[in-house]
């Protein structure tokens, strides 16, 4: 029999493919989930047992959140990416891992082909099948929720006539989680003008006074918390711990998807939004001003083109090296304060802090220039436009 | 007797400049105040009587609110100007008009010096003299402050010594304060590691109920407010009244200054804050994504020469027209929540809104493609990454 | 009958094309030829007759070409456009005109469906379905070569099948041809190493004596050449005439097509080269320097859109705006010197010629400044760096 | 006696420089002529016998070639460096390593000052003085020609007056030569209108067939030539001579100086644009879109800051890893024809060349996807224009 390998999540348009697959196509389905960071054990298992009873012919769960850190989340600190300066990025990324692993698996066990239950309304579908087709193009691609364009009654209906019966209560929401963030999409989102509800989110609002946190830095990446430290994906949960208790991190990414429509989904990422402005604010401090111009830039498209699923471009590995080579000197610590809803970025300390009062202090002492040299600079400085000015007679108003 | 136009501004270093023009130089010392907002009408008439006091020959105040807002704040507007991703350019800007005003004035009253109080070791300088080289490079520049390196006190016992005996208490910080916002520095700003204290911003938090408020655009410039309209600036002011009372708008810049050295500064600037994210919110409706790719590469390089006193570049004009092209259906109403400390947007409405249901729904329902067309693009989509990865034996690991 | 416009040339593919839609479809066929610059009155009557007797019902030959240089060749000039440094767009940007004209056209005669002969793998597929999409999604797109895949020998035989007993000698390239350039594909251009050959260029070395000729230009448009003045149309004719008797303007382009793959394809543009790079020569001296480096971004951007069928992009019309507005002061004459296979640039002249000796020689005199503006200037242009190498004890080697 | 390290060159002003300090400041000259392949043997001879009549205390020759390529030339290729797209950075780049290399001499001797023959209206001196600052502030800058702006005349006066009686002909123009090209400036440089004349050109046509020749590259660096293969800078060196036999290399370069004014001048660099534009064809085929486009965007920018000056700013660093990163498969031959006055490159074979008609040929035949693909992947490509047209009515005219 054809074996097959399924991205399966437990949810129901997955379990509709299973099933599906099975029963119609007499496929021998294997099923993979593949823990971003957003599944605890409890999850895991049930997911497992729900895989077997659909039919699964083997189900694994396979924690790649180490790796995924290691290939991904740490350029994007690199490179303060934040898609159109909201979204961290918090299912993107993970979407193109979860494909990569899933290929990986599908080789391993010697599959012939791999599934997803994506629409064909959305970029999920591009993330998957961009990766499957470069890095697997011997594999065939099966989509049964894109092609048959069932609606979520159908499904249900589908598994109750196949003899599976769970309660697939209508969440009102879909919710992605991993260790970047949680999104939320649904009701409002499809809205333009629509917030969500403070319950939409999946953490609520546990305390009101401010705590000041300490957050370290080596190279850019984060290493510790309050003085204590360990990897960085242990320190990013952490944190995640202590700010969501403020529902910190939450906001609506409006965006451009990759199939041209306008998109929005709301998102919880308190962890991934306070590591990124903490270390901007290091970078601020430590890297000259043309550093960080062209971080923007190569961060920023970095961003945009893994958010679209081109990360195997051959330029995203050239921008990474890029990134890291820029982060030599971007250690320190940053004091955050915590509040409800919101946080603030207090300062930084750095051996790398080029704000340095042996110079000068801004505005106040110039140390290592006299008035003489300011005016020399500020006289050449504008050369260009006086000459510009002269020419052509420019006439101010 | 030889004529000089001096930008006063009523404080210590330009008080000091006004007596030691007309004592030391003799020079018939004629003072301006070119109000961009920042002083009320008792502020003013106190500022004329202590410029007389002095010995000013004559002085004026000039109130260029609303010219400023039509040649500079309604691009930073169209450009989502934020310095480093966080300032809004509130001194920066009005400084550059400052310049440009009192040299048209100069010029009408046929002086042939021209004078301000900045020191040698901030970015004010630059701007002032930048646009006094370009644009009337016969006038003489005077800068007792930066020429003297006097301490505050050598300045206080200098007009005690010529009969001045105002109480200059040392400020805390230096405040400078205009309708795009008001800088805080001093003390706390001058270390890397230490923010400003609550009590250091100009307004205090007063409400903690959320208000939603509406703020309504054409082509990119704001026009109103909970469906009151009026001409920008009164918006302006308005939204600054409502807004400031929930302190909103706080933050530190740190930034690279013209003159090579690090420098920090707080700020405070509810509306300004405001406006352009809702603004940025409402482009994300309406722009396509080229158009906010290139609005956010020129918007940046804006708001880096104008920060950097390069304000008659002649690139400025080009950007400016081409930031100006952009805003043809910048035109709709934004919802805002205004919270203790912070604000959030809701949504949009415009009738430009390019997330449209009839051509589908993100993530939800493809109307006008189908799950083949689907499979097509992303297949195309991929070749040149496939044929990348194939040509050269990519491994992925 | 259900009417079609078929965008015919006289070639073989769009002649297969209208017998095929007439006899297999049934439908009543209208051709048009859209002239950018590449017939004359001879090629476009027996083109005319050509399409009656393979059955058109109705053809008409449309002149388009001082529209097409107001709308977009005005542009390419503006912006320098070479395509990765190389080629002028010579016929990416006449299809994209050439589409837009056949759904004018068909809207006027109220057509249904619309009909072009591009293969499926080329880039002109693309720029006329976007074209048809975007400003006519109710008319349906037929394109019988792309979708039957038939061999050069089967249309032949179709045709003769069909009574239709033209010679078609296999050309040995593909020419097409336009104001802004001639592309020559085949042979040679499908491998990556061989150079066209001499003869297959359309135009022949004539003249080997160089030759010196003036170029007028007025606000970044050709309007004269040696002192005679003509519409910007005639004088690139007239040019193209001068120009390609030295054989000037031959090259290869070798780029990444739309579709992902690699595509080489040669031309001869001795007109657009001449004129682009006299041109930019202009721009060097009455432009900015930060002018320059924006036009570069933009221009690039623009061709790259165009040359990928992307010109309706809202993007687009906002670049034009901004390319514009940057040739204010490109008014001067350049001189250039034709020789054999190519030409140099001697010098320009413009009373907005940047380069004045009033402020100072390069190398030579400084008169607008001192020595110590000079050493002012270096000093603290250099801070940045000095304060970056300390503080980070960089040891140089 | 204080010691001074002197930048020599054996031309006049230097010689006056030497005199001038030893006689007037009392100091202990040490000169030093950094090599970066402009000089052969003799000529070095002849500059060292010089300096030591003219009372250097020390005169060393010092060899930088092969340092200068590894630091400099290759990333300048890597980045196909042409300054406004004409100038390969001739003297520019070898200024500053001749600025790095006089610092590392002067600490190793003890100096403590260095001195240079600039003048104030180059941009030699500010490559200089920013070098000199950077890593050496506690030398101190010594440079009379800036100083005090003497006319030739009044230099060859001084020198004869102190015995010095050398036939300084004026040369028409300043000639300035190294292994990346040699600058021709004078006479009708300091126009703007003027050509240099052909006998200006330190090269003159030998050769008037037409010659092919293979470029061998590896990980984007020059290896070999016609199977041949050497050491990077002796391949320079060979190709700079069979090259320059065709006259090949010449042009001029105007551009906005560090200092503000437009500068112009000429140069033949005959090795150095052959292989710029070899590499850069070779990229072409084994190269990404998006890689071709951020290179361009850095290695544009790294000329610009190295032509500036800027060689030490710490962005430099992070580019140069860039460019390096994106060379891994920049490995093939690439055939070029040399004809007199300029070349033209024939193609190139690479097994990295990612045109591969495995995929299909472009316009041909389009093996990996289907016409309903391509179909498809347009429909969809389009849809953000489309729905832009159809929501704000564009009528397209």
């Amino acid at each position: 029999m054809k074996k097959v390998v399924l991205a399966y999540s437990g949810g129901l348009d997955t379990s509709f493919c299973l099933k599906y697959l099975k029963n119609e196509k007499q496929l021998e389905v294997h099923t993979i989930l593949i823990n971003t960071g957003g599944f605890d054990t409890e999850e895991l298992n049930a997911i497992e047992k729900r895989a077997y009873e659909l039919g699964s012919a083997q189900h694994i769960n396979l924690d790649i959140i180490d790796h995924y850190y290691e290939k991904a989340i740490k350029f994007l600190v690199f490179g303060n990416v934040l898609k159109n300066n909201t979204y961290p990025l918090s299912v993107s990324a993970e979407r193109v891992f979860q494909a990569i692993e899933t290929v990986k698996y599908a080789k391993k066990i010697g599959a012939s082909a791999i599934a997803h239950g994506s629409t064909g309304a959305g970029n999920d579908q591009i993330r998957f099948d961009l990766i499957f087709q470069t890095i697997a193009p011997e594999l065939e691609i099966i989509t049964p929720i894109r092609d048959l364009k069932l609606s979520r009654q159908e499904e249900v209906d589908y598994l109750q006539k196949n003899g599976v019966d769970y309660s697939w209560e209508k969440a009102q929401y879909s919710i992605n989680k991993g260790i970047w963030g949680t999104s939320v999409g649904g009701k409002e989102t499809l809205t333009s003008n629509l917030s969500l509800p403070e319950s939409a989110y999946p953490s609520q609002l546990q305390k009101t006074e401010s705590e000041k946190i300490t957050l370290h830095f080596k190279k850019g990446e984060i290493i510790g918390i309050n003085d204590e430290f360990d990897k960085p994906t242990a320190i990013i949960t952490q944190l995640e711990k202590l700010a969501s208790a403020f529902a910190i991190g939450r906001d609506i990414h409006v965006g451009d998807t990759i199939i041209g429509i306008k998109g929005r989904v709301g998102f919880e990422a308190a962890a991934p939004l306070i590591i990124l402005k903490a270390h901007h604010l290091l970078e601020k401090h430590t890297l000259g001003k043309w550093q960080q111009y062209w971080k923007e830039q190569l961060g920023n498209w970095y961003g945009m083109l893994f958010h679209e699923g081109q990360f195997l471009d051959p330029v995203m590995r050239n921008i990474e090296t890029f990134l890291e080579d820029t982060q030599k000197n971007v250690t320190g610590t940053v004091t955050v304060t915590l509040k409800p809803y919101h946080f603030s970025l207090d300062g930084i300390e750095s051996e790398h802090d080029l704000m340095n009062s042996k110079f000068g202090q801004y505005g106040e002492i110039n140390n290592a220039w006299t008035a003489d040299d300011a005016k020399g600079f500020i006289k050449i400085l504008g050369n260009a436009q006086s000459i510009y000015s002269q020419v052509n007679s420019i006439d101010y108003d």
